[in-house]
Formats: structure tokens, sequence, C-alpha cells
């Protein structure tokens, strides 16, 4: 398998996590989304991808896109150790957690979004960070209910081992600290990011180990 | 079942159709989303969806929320008809195309974005309707790259029958003409977008015939 991946890109880390959680070995192809304009707009990136993100995933001559959609076939493709749970109703809880941070906080937050604030709204830095934490503080509270109220929490998200929850939390998490976001508020989100980190899976995933880190 | 549901919502909306195309059957719970100052913060709706979000699916006592979660539950507990294809490769790709729209289009275009947008940024009406034509413009753009570009595209998004991806592009093209989007770009979505409307499925799901409809 082949990974184009950014080290700092969010959802690329997501998808290291879930290959590194289900021991699978592969070819790390670095996208940078800064250098050249931006070389997920080259003509042979687009090919592969034409959504120009990283992260895609070959995996036997097929490309696969969308840190979500790809995790759901390492998943179906390679089912232990497993990322979600064996019920139902398990697998829609972790789902909702790890969606309310793919689709609630980090799109809202992405490079193109904040280009577009800058470039085209003339959003000042201060305004432009204002609007970061905003969305990360606003959606980790969100998150920090959903664990906080439910006895279905465990160690981690659901239960006593890592599951997709916690491969979008961890992520989402360093992205928070690197901006500055308060993060007070969500102790149980912290509280299970450290679990997490304990873990080799979710620590050799990180952006600074990545062979592309600055 | 019951379903927590604004007629407008593209969220609730995507679940709709997925409860109509498996035939199941469900009480409509209305959570107006602009009057009392929007019943979704109520502390009743918090106990339920702590996201304060539609639509939450309530079945047999469990609360489900995020409308890709709902619809994998659904398709997991009522397999038949099937929403995803048999194969582990095309449940990826229409994983991606469903979320190619449910993380890069819709989450910059929801009510509390736009809020931000106008009241923190102090955006103009014409500022942020560009917004909202700009990331459905190009979100749509590249939506259409990946059906237009791959033989797996037939009668609809994925083959000849409809999946989660078909579920996922209606309601977006019907937010895309209410704000009067350009869409002469993506002529395979709006080809697949008429086809999805000669079903009843979909039909019966478009906001105008919701028992809240204004």
């Amino acid at each position: 398998m082949k990974l184009y991946s950014y080290y700092r890109s969010s959802a690329s880390f997501r998808v290291r996590i879930a290959l590194a959680w289900k021991g699978l070995d592969y070819d790390y192809v670095p996208v940078h989304l800064l250098k050249d304009g931006g070389q997920q707009f080259s003509a042979e990136y687009r090919a592969l991808n034409p959504a120009s993100l990283v992260p895609a995933l070959q995996d036997e001559g097929r490309v696969l896109t969308q840190s979500l959609a790809i995790i759901e076939y390492l998943e179906e493709t390679h089912p232990q150790p497993p990322l979600l749970p064996g019920d139902a109703a398990g697998r829609a809880r972790v789902r909702s957690l790890a969606l309310s941070i793919a689709c609630e906080i980090h799109p809202l937050n992405n490079l193109r979004v904040l280009g577009y604030l800058a470039k085209t709204l003339g959003a000042s830095e201060e305004q432009k960070n204002a609007w970061y934490r905003h969305w990360v503080e606003t959606g980790l509270g969100t998150v920090e209910a959903m664990l906080a109220g439910d006895p279905r929490t465990g160690r981690y998200c659901h239960g006593e081992t890592p599951t997709l929850a916690d491969v979008l939390l961890v992520p989402q998490i360093f992205n928070a600290q690197r901006f500055d976001c308060r993060l007070d508020h969500v102790p149980t989100v912290m509280r299970i990011h450290a679990q997490c980190m304990t873990l080799p899976a979710f620590a050799g995933a990180v952006p600074a180990v990545q062979p592309d880190a600055e």
C-alpha cells in the first residue's frame, strides 16, 4: 500500500493511526500542501485524486480517498484488531462521535477555508485565529458532552479499546493545541487523548515523526 | 422509530430518503431551527442530542445522531434494499463520494456558519452568498470529476441502483438551487439528480412535502 500524506494534515494523521493499529505496512508518499503552490494541485496528483486533498491510499491499483472511507475500507479488509465495536448501536455511536469531528469541526479549519477568510473576506490574523478556536472549542464541547454523559465511555471513547472515534479525536487535539485553543472545558476528551498517546499506533503517527516533518 | 427533523435541513433530508428507500415507517417530530431562538437548543432536545443538530433518530429507546452514522445503522439493521454496494472497494468509493459532500461542502454552509460570518465577521449578504456558492460550486466540481472519470458511475453515482452517494447528492442539489448556484459545470451530477428524483423515496423526502414545511 502507498499512503499519500502530509505530516501536518489531520486527515492523513487519522489514516496513519488506523494503518499502524492494524499493523499494516505502507510506503509513505509526501504531498506538500504549501510547497510549489500546493503539490496536491499538480496534474499527477489530481489524476489520482480530483479533490486535491490528502490523504489518498493506493491498494492493489485502486485509489481510495476521504479518510473515513479509507478507514472503513481497512476495517472491512483487515478486521483485526477492530476499530468498530461489534454491535450496530455501538458502531452508530462511534461513527457519530467520529463524524462530530470530521463534519462539525475539521472542515471549518482546513487550509483552503482559512485562505478564503483571509484573501477573499479580508479577515485579519486575529479574526482567523478566533474563527479557528471558536469551532474547535464549541465542537469539542459537544464531543465532551457526548462522552461525559454516556456510560459506554470507558478508558477510550467507547469502552476499553480504541475505536474510530479515538482515531479522529487525537489529530483534532493536536490541531487544537497548535492553535492554542482552550481545552480546560473538555476533561474527558483530554483524559482519553492522554490514554491514546500511550499506544505506539497513536504515538508513531504524530506529525513530528513523519518522514516529511519539518 | 421517531425522526427529529427540520424540513429544510439537508442532513434530515438524507435520513428521510434512506428511511423511505428501506420502506421504514417513522413518526416525524419537527424541530424548528429558527423559531423560539432555535428549538434545537431547548433543554429537552439537548438531552437527546448534545450537539443541538438535526436529525436524531430514536429507535428502541436509543438515540442516534449524525446523518451518515444513522444511515450506516439503518443499512446494518435493515440491509434490504441496500444503500451500499457488495464489494469493499465499491463501498469505499460510495462512502468517499458521500463524504465529499458531507465533509467538504455541507459543513461550510450550515446556519451556524453563515450566522458567524454575518454576526462576528460582519460579512454582507452578498459576501455570505458568494461564500455559499463558492463551496458548493467548487465542491460539486470535485464530485463531477469523481463521477465523470470513473466507469463505475452508471444511471446513479455507483451503478444502476441508488446508494449512499445519491442519498447525499440530492439534498445538496436542493440547497444549491435554493441559493442560485451555478450548476452547468456538473452535467453528470445533474443527470443523476434528475434520475433520483423519479424515485418515490427521493421525491417523497423533499422539504416541500414534509409536515413542517412552510
